[in-house]
């Protein structure tokens, strides 16, 4: 056995007890002025569905009062304690803190400077189960043997069976999900565990699949540490960068391991809302079968990325060639010895681009405008090493603290942080971005320095992980072409500045819209323009136009469509964000209130 | 961060580093006087294939000195450390040790009394890994992605249809396991993270079907910390006792996540080892077709249970009713309002008892000799809850070290630790016994009073995990009779004291014979003979007759036959005992050196 002494902590213990006691002080007088004078005067408080019932950012002292008045009466947030021994370093006093509300349990990261006493710099409070509604794990987990001899046994699966049976038919899912990839399998497990009755549906026809059609070099871009889903994590043999189909085998096996209701083969062609009867009308056609459900809420999880942009060239009409959007391509196998033009300079130019090399075609990347690229060791080592990492791992860091660190971080400050990360990357991988370069490759690292996970955020685009096809761009195995596209001929593309490049195939690497152009599809436009533009931060560079808006628009938080939310992302987003996006959703299954502070507006439409 | 001081083991720590030292210096000498006066008179030192390459317990000091003789200088073993301070109570010091041996790394749990000095009272010591061969987990996990381009790529999908293909006919497994429950998928897994090339085959058409086709009301009746498979774990929301279909569907994603090479529809139907090619000649039919494989090693995973013993009584050619073993029930649903008598009071006698009773039918249980019955709760609580249960996950129990907890308790005196955990079942469910008992049931608690688990390990039968049923004897819900069937009429089962018991449905739950049973169907009644019975200990109790074996017969280790193997048990003995029988597996693929030291006698045919 070893003992454990009282560590050297008690003055930042301290601290952080006083300060809780006075936040709490301050939240249960809804004093505003006093919760704010806790504060730095840079500061910055996110609030994951505990005080906001959305996912919010306040900024300042004023704000921070603005949130306690509005939201500190109805939340009657309590018992603030710290979850471990409170910890100082480099001036920063840190602590993970624990806390109640009226209806939940609550977790946080709190972050403490001197300014004339101790005050919040940042502050996170987030959400993760609802009074009443704990999840079944652990000692609560269900005993499965219903023990006891009944003549009225109901078994597993004849439960199952009965559920599959009727869902969709005499009973309705309270929730509809449409999209079943990562994102809306993370959800439906999550909606599965929290009692919610949902109906996850996807086009394909087996979940996975939206990662088996893919190009079949294909491996997850992120490491395996990033990449858990809820519950069930990957075992330790886990490759570190999945394949695509490997990935796509786990997916299948979670959904059935995980008992989500999951309709393959299944397409949503309309939906709209009644505002009488705060219900969908959402008409899908399953494995060719029209069907109407009625859910109360609709999730459409079909791909952060939006709906394909096709531009709209001169002389499309005239080409003889095989030509469609990136999303389209079906893979190098028809372009051995043909000539292919991709147009675009993103990932999935870079993906096709090698792609069609490694199967034998003459490959042409026609680069439009800069381009940001990272190597893919550099990325996993030096920007997810500290929290997503087998070191972190041993060290002690869990999945579930380290997404709350990442979570903690504000969107304000982020890029203060990534700088410094992506300075290292270009001194380690100096020579690689002096061959790229010399090779004519137009390379940016974003409008700030900041690099990918910015870009990430805030446009979606605009980079490339490279795992191998920028070496074939730099040594010119790849050729490279500059500028905007004039026009096609019948056997060609013309660019801006005259070069001619001939063509068998034209692959159109040129990006997706935002995510609002799916209700515009499914629901009508005037719905898609009321909730307005999906993802970005507002923050005013390239592509994300302001004002600030202290989060992602519109993703895992309460739109300006009653009943209408947006969930996708990578596989951490997927996995995170599903838990406040469920939580969000089974609240309002249960007729807890939830209040919406600071529900945001539309400055953009898509 | 909490500091941690040198805790107060400093005695007990002292203690086990000077034996230890001394324990290694007698092995180097490869003195056997040396090392057994290190322990006790009373002692039991178990091997599982670090020094022996067997499964193996030596007990008392003159076979100490000979195991040490026979083995220590082929060993090599060294570097004995403990692996976490050593703790002291109640007289006994035990420590966690690690080892090297010269071709792999080891484990065990020492435990140390006083006897004129510290003397080792039980040494457990196991071999882990391989040196060179160690599994790609944790920072040793493959890299999925191979970065680069390449125009000779081969990817996940591809290598693995690839290997599909050419397994069983241009190439021939190294390994040949017949049988796909949890014994064969968990040793399939290992085998496949060891990089042995092995085939699992099985009969039904999906893995899992070996649970899906029992009767419908079935789910474990070990709890889910006991059940785990090796290297991905059940999620914690995963049920106590899992429902049969459940598991079942767990055990086929576990197949395809973990990439084991798994025919279903394929059935084994002759075998013969050649000794000049030290190879196997196995006939199979695969979804009908015949085909030819050819092993250097086979593995029989075709249920510890054995055969069926199936009566030959007078009569049974004329009795007009259903008749069949309790392996071939197919459930109640046809005998609602029926009458029907199951021959025998075991598990399977009570588990188609209850179902029967369930849908309707009139029951009666023939009771032979007596049964030991244990209510699955108190099982759980009391027989298991110290090592596997969330109260032990909780305090740092991990899977994998209470597995080396149970496997460190000898079986000579394993029944003097189970015995008292029966008196105290006996005592907390008192009222039961009392009524199963007034209602004329014959119950007993094993020869000495050790209950179940030592008749499980003893003779694989005589109990009853009671989930419900036996309360339906207790109450008359489920009739009784006793005594011998004498003979079947046309319409009734007739026992020794004449009593007549008419029947529509005559299920003989008459347990299995030993597992070499299967050898002769496959191989022939010579090579079964030869191997002898499987399973027991030799405890000269009921149905495990002696002389003392000190392991299970033939399990999970070598036999009298080369190249054969038999695997099995519950899903903690399929986890645990497939890394010892993968490891066994993997050295002799690799031409690793496996001297057996006492290769077990055969004393009993069946």
């Amino acid at each position: 056995m070893t003992q454990t002494l009282e560590p050297d902590t008690g003055t930042a213990q301290r601290t952080v007890e006083t300060w809780l006691a006075d936040f709490e002080a301050a939240l249960q007088a809804a004093d505003g002025t006093a919760a704010a004078a806790l504060f730095a005067t840079d500061c910055y408080w996110r609030d994951l569905i505990s005080f906001s019932w959305n996912l919010t950012t306040v900024e300042g002292r004023e704000q921070v009062a603005d949130l306690v008045v509005a939201t500190a009466s109805a939340t009657g947030a309590c018992r603030f304690a710290t979850e471990e021994p409170a910890e100082e370093a480099d001036g920063v006093t840190t602590a993970w803190i624990t806390f109640e509300t009226a209806v939940g349990r609550g977790r946080g990261l709190l972050r403490l400077i001197d300014e004339d006493g101790p005050k919040a710099w940042t502050l996170l409070t987030t959400l993760h189960e609802l009074k009443g509604h704990e999840e079944p794990r652990g000692t609560a987990r269900p005993m499965g043997a219903e023990h006891g001899a009944s003549r009225d046994r109901v078994t597993w699966l004849e439960r199952q069976q009965a559920e599959a049976e009727s869902l969709g038919s005499t009973t309705q899912p309270y929730v509809l999900v449409i999209g079943g990839g990562q994102g809306g399998i993370a959800l439906g497990a999550r909606l599965r565990q929290l009692g919610v009755t949902a109906l996850v549906i996807d086009k394909h026809s087996r979940p996975g699949d939206q990662w088996r059609g893919r190009y079949k070099s294909l491996c997850l871009h992120d490491p395996v540490w990033y990449d858990h889903l809820p519950y069930l994590k990957f075992p330790d043999n886990w490759p570190v960068f999945a394949p695509k189909d490997k990935i796509a085998d786990w997916l299948e096996s979670y959904t059935k391991v995980m008992e989500i209701p999951y309709w393959s083969s299944t397409t949503a062609t309309s939906a709209s809302y009644s505002q009488e009867t705060g219900e969908w009308t959402v008409e899908v056609e399953r494995e060719g079968r029209p069907l109407t459900l009625r859910p109360k809420q609709l999730v459409l999880a079909t791909g952060m990325s939006g709906k394909p942009n096709l531009p709209d060239l001169p002389g499309m009409d005239v080409f003889r060639g095989d030509q469609h959007h990136s999303s389209a391509h079906p893979g190098p196998d028809a372009y051995a010895g043909k000539k292919c033009v991709v147009i675009g300079s993103n990932n999935s130019s870079f993906d096709i681009c090698g792609a069609l090399w490694e199967h034998g075609a003459d490959v042409t990347m026609v680069q439009r405008s800069s381009t940001h690229v990272v190597r893919s060791d550099s990325l996993m080592e030096i920007g997810l090493g500290a929290l997503y990492s087998e070191e972190a791992v041993a060290s002690g860091m869990t999945t579930e603290k380290a997404d709350l660190v990442f979570a903690s971080l504000p969107y304000r400050i982020m890029h203060t942080f990534q700088i410094p990360l992506y300075e290292q990357m270009a001194e380690r991988d100096k020579d690689f971005y002096q061959r790229l370069e010399a090779a004519g490759f137009d390379h940016d690292w974003g409008d700030d320095g900041s690099g990918l996970f910015m870009k990430y955020l805030r446009r979606g685009s605009g980079y490339y992980i490279d795992v191998g096809a920028a070496d074939l761009v730099a040594n010119g195995d790849v050729k490279l072409a500059h500028g905007q596209v004039d026009h096609l001929t019948e056997h060609s593309v013309v660019l801006a500045d005259g070069t001619e490049l001939e063509a068998d195939l034209v692959v159109y690497a040129t990006g997706y819209g935002s995510m609002n152009g799916w209700a515009a599809d499914l629901i009508d436009q005037g719905t898609a323009d009321r909730v307005g533009k999906v993802w970005g931060l507002g923050s005013d560079t390239t592509k994300d136009p302001g004002p600030w808006e202290g989060e992602q628009r519109n993703m895992w938080k309460p739109t300006q469509q009653e009943g209408l939310w947006f969930h996708g992302g990578n596989l951490h987003q997927s996995r995170h964000y599903s838990l406040y996006l469920a939580l969000q959703l089974k609240a309002r299954a249960e007729g807890i209130a939830t209040p919406v502070y600071g529900l945001q507006e539309v400055h953009h439409l898509r």
